[in-house]
């Protein structure tokens, strides 16, 4: 290992100035205020009646703030279980965030549809971008602690674009509803960051196995960005639905959905953890599984019931993948799943898709009334019947599927070039590699060892 | 101790997965979109008239969600300051306030009034729910670090029944007001949990007492939680409350409350801890009470100097209270308060109701205008005097105490029963005992030496 | 060192008491609930036909929690980097901020006119106490580790003081526009801060150099701060800007410039730092000074790609100031400047303040239609030209900074007297001459040492 393979002195700099030079002159090309953003526009709608309060802003923002802990406190904290890569997960999770959301207001922009050449943003884009951005984050979490900051902004370079070509595809193309992004978020940044984890395979990583696990300390950090997930996933589900009722009832669905996730999750883990014990690793992310498993249905006449079902076998599976699965794809398929998303957004985002599929099948105009027209509207329109919607959202689940894979694999090849200065086998998990630390041993000392009494007599004085 | 005797293999699944099959059970039976969340009904008042902002959703979501920090960060991680018990803290926190809240939106369902045979919920049943959680989560305070999660539910099933009871008749039956739970959350809640802490009173817990206090790091994690149980305090108290002046008005005075209260509790802190330095104890629970001490009165036109003077009481009583009080609880009453819940909870509770009942007494139309209706109905109607409101008040507050105490007993009776899995004098305040714990050893060994020269070099290369 | 010296069981009550009693008997006097908190006022304007949702408190709460979260949790664990500090980083910093939203209200309401000799207060009273305290704990910064919580308090009572008369001077008198307070809040702060900190200046702090530095896990407890500073600044910056396109804009405006400004912060960091690797100081702080240097241009048209070149700015003036102009201003100008306010609030503020007079100075009623009243209102009467109004602009950030330099000097000359019982220099960034500290010894022995064989039986049986 020498100095400069793993150095960032030239290749972070290079890459975090160009990809913002890059962003700021599309900026400056191709985006501008919406309706609800622009001073001249707004007041235009205000002359012709509109209240201040029909501004989306108030219908989103406190949705969006509770998104943007998520993608920021929530997946940033809960990666911070490795006892020796908390800087690393909070800090490279900031930073490929910080990109991601930019990057995907181009991107969804272009799909999206553009308004006379432009991008218009507001309260919406904003929203859309931090899920985006919440994909490349659980395809972070597959590689975590085994690639350098480089690699990860080149794999959100790609993530993203193509995250937004499945968007596309899903949502407008095939007309899916995916409001909560069981299948363009969850499925999606799973089985992308699984490919990427399977390309980038490491035969000799247990030479830094004795750093892959967590200490007291960073577990209890970790649950920062649970709880913090779990609290405000009903806002994630409910930030694009339609006002009123689609809100309203996503948001409960999901909030259901997690209670019996949580539950089930508790009572799993003490069945299969040692002696009977709960696991950490289990609270930690299967309590979630309900949150990622109801989010496609969540905007549908689920009903609490229904939720509370999801999220219990949500839950089930999500526990029983932690102690079956995730030691086979190791081993079997060399898949190195750090953080285990396939457990919580992989197994669970399937199935979310496909209650999603059924729910949707099932939809009648006696449930929906009018509401059909938010939910589904080409139902209420005429143009198809429910059981169409329903084989729309399969298609849409093997779509996504596919392109997961697909740009899973060819990313997974683009950063296995050594050129990124991704960490050696011996020196993974740790973030001494890239970030200054903090000396320890003697602060360390002043925090642990018998004060000189001396000292003791300052302070007691 | 033997293996079998805290080992939760059976117990906790068995106690979850039945709990959560019997709640699923009777919400499929039982629960409904209530108006607001039934795409059908929803559109429907749209067809007459309304508009998507006259949804509940947009007048108490933000509320709900920082009621909803409060209960998973705010209690979990307050309790989070024993040196040993933070996974137990945070993680049983969340196991219970996760059944608790289900099972309270059955219980409130039945007594706040059924539709037709049928619970409705929406985003209100949804903060009622977790304001019953709130309750439990400060009988849990009570108990802490001598519990097993076993025992927490079953505790869980009978104190939000209790509640709901409770709640019922100071509600409805007796008219009295109380958004913000001086009395149906914090006094109930608190005698509830001392009352049952008074049952399982163990002689032998000095065997535990080198775990029975903080550490550092697990001092600073509490604050954690002491710092957003205050900052949301306001949206606690004002969740509820009518629309317009009447949430404003609530927020308001909480925060008055709270700000008085700080300084308060600094002050005194000061005066009373070893050598004029202050203590933690008090920082992180006394500065909560002053939001306690308003939970009634808080909807009243109560005023900013009203305000102030109760919380300025609240910390007060609250600093002395865990000086000179706790101690005496334990000795002379056999209560062992781990995170002495008399203090934050139940003193300042009782405070609250009184000054919530004179508040009422002191009610006139000249005041509160047409706004009495929406604060007190029955004055406005002229069904009662504002005398007799106060005295309404005073009677529940007696009512609460009432059920609390005796509904504590019952309960510390039931679960002092041994099957429970609840740990021994020798291994309270300690996780081990319920979850897996990260090798510590050689990790913390790992974050702690000097590296080896070698792998300092491969570090520094 | 003796005893009496930095003991506060008398100083610290008699602050805290004396202050909170002057401040209830002043809000006894003076202050009033304001139309949209008092009931009978309320219930007036709906009975003229306003609506509960035209209550100020639904447009602007969400933002002031928002606002909340930020002065609390976000100052005050973003101070709590130091190693031994972390007691008093979150500890002083709520008890400043529970002081100074008091007063701040007082003065404020002083200067923003009172009605009939009373000052109102609402949600919007309560956000500019917010943003008051905000510069308060700036300097607060500047000075941590050194102070005494006395001395802090007197700060407290004379910076809200002056920063109450700047800002009346700024908004009021120069006519200046400053929402998210680039020139009111951060550049007044940090040179408030930064004179106090000079007049403080200690020559032999280096008695105390081993304790000014982090540990591990006190990093990722400022990080907790830094993230949600980063995350709700967009709320912070649109809090007291006009409804509806004004809010969602700013919002959106200083979303943007934080993106820019967290990759200059990530590139410039790798190369300046030792070895190319990443410097936390850097990300923590600096990946936020694209907030405060749009805190004045935020709610103007800047447009996103103008946001996005003010944070790349912003980040990179503040890492290139924390690697090459912190140490001058120690050596130099005998500066100690703990937390290093200077890069992240000082010129940052200035650089805010220039982008917003060179932003005004170019606004065309073509660009702003009528939402020219919103922003500009007296550019929109005709009052005055846009160039005059960037002249105004100037000249308020000139005012500010004399005021703040001038202010500073003369606080720390009336602080340094001996009366506070401030740290002597060799125990400065220290907990435990102010904090009773938990018994570290055998508690973390408990942490870390193996358990002895027989206690290991009992954990595993």
């Amino acid at each position: 290992m020498t100095n400069s393979a793993t150095n960032l002195r030239l290749k972070l700099p290079m890459a975090c100035i160009i990809l913002e030079v890059i962003i700021i002159i599309l900026f400056g090309t191709l985006v501008q205020y919406d309706d609800e953003t622009d001073a001249k526009l707004w007041h235009k709608e205000i002359a012709n009646g509109s209240s201040n309060y029909d501004n989306d802003f108030y219908y989103r923002y406190p949705s969006f703030q509770d998104v943007h802990v998520m993608i920021f406190i929530g997946f940033g904290f809960l990666m911070t279980f490795l006892q020796r890569y908390g800087f690393s997960s909070v800090g490279f999770n900031f930073l490929i965030a910080a990109f991601a959301l930019q990057w995907a207001t181009l991107m969804q922009g272009f799909f999206h549809g553009m308004h006379g050449g432009k991008i218009h943003v507001g309260i919406e884009s904003m929203i859309n971008a931090d899920f985006c951005t919440g994909s490349v984050l659980i395809s972070f979490g597959a590689v975590l602690g085994k690639t350098s900051p480089v690699q990860l902004l080149v794999m959100s370079v790609i993530e993203v674009t193509l995250f937004a070509v499945n968007e596309f595809i899903v949502l407008t193309v095939l007309g899916a509803k995916d409001a909560g992004g069981s299948m363009t978020i969850h499925t999606f940044g799973a089985y992308f960051g699984l490919m990427v984890a399977r390309v980038l395979y490491r035969p000799n990583l247990d030479k830094s196995k004795h750093k892959n696990c967590s200490v007291y300390h960073s577990d209890l950090f970790a649950m920062i960005g649970t709880i913090y997930l779990w609290m405000f996933w009903p806002s994630f589900n409910s930030a694009v639905t339609a006002h009123g009722d689609d809100q309203h009832r996503t948001a409960m669905n999901t909030y259901y959905s997690l209670a019996a996730c949580t539950l089930a999750t508790y009572g799993l883990s003490a069945v299969v953890a040692h002696d009977g014990k709960l696991d950490m690793v289990h609270i930690q992310n299967a309590a979630l599984a309900g949150g990622v498993a109801v989010g496609t249905a969540g905007e549908m006449m689920l009903t609490p019931f229904g939720s509370m079902i999801v999220g219990f076998l949500a839950g089930t599976i999500s526990v029983l993948g932690f102690k079956f699965l995730s030691p086979i794809l190791e081993q079997k398929l060399k898949i190195q799943d750090t953080c285990g998303v396939h457990n919580l957004h992989g197994m669970p985002g399937v199935l979310g898709a496909i209650v999603g599929a059924v729910t949707a099948a099932l939809a009648t105009k006696e449930v929906y009334g009018d509401g059909m027209a938010d939910v589904f509207p080409d139902i209420q329109s005429g143009d198809v019947e429910a059981s169409f919607q329903g084989i729309r959202q399969a298609i849409s689940l093997a779509v996504t599927l596919g392109i997961a894979l697909l740009g899973g694999l060819i990313t997974g090849f683009i950063l296995k070039l050594p050129i990124y200065g991704a960490p050696p086998d011996t020196i993974c998990f740790e973030d001494g590699i890239y970030w200054e630390l903090p000396g320890e041993e003697g602060s360390h000392e002043e925090l642990t060892t018998v004060r000189t009494p001396d000292e003791a007599e300052k302070l007691n004085a």
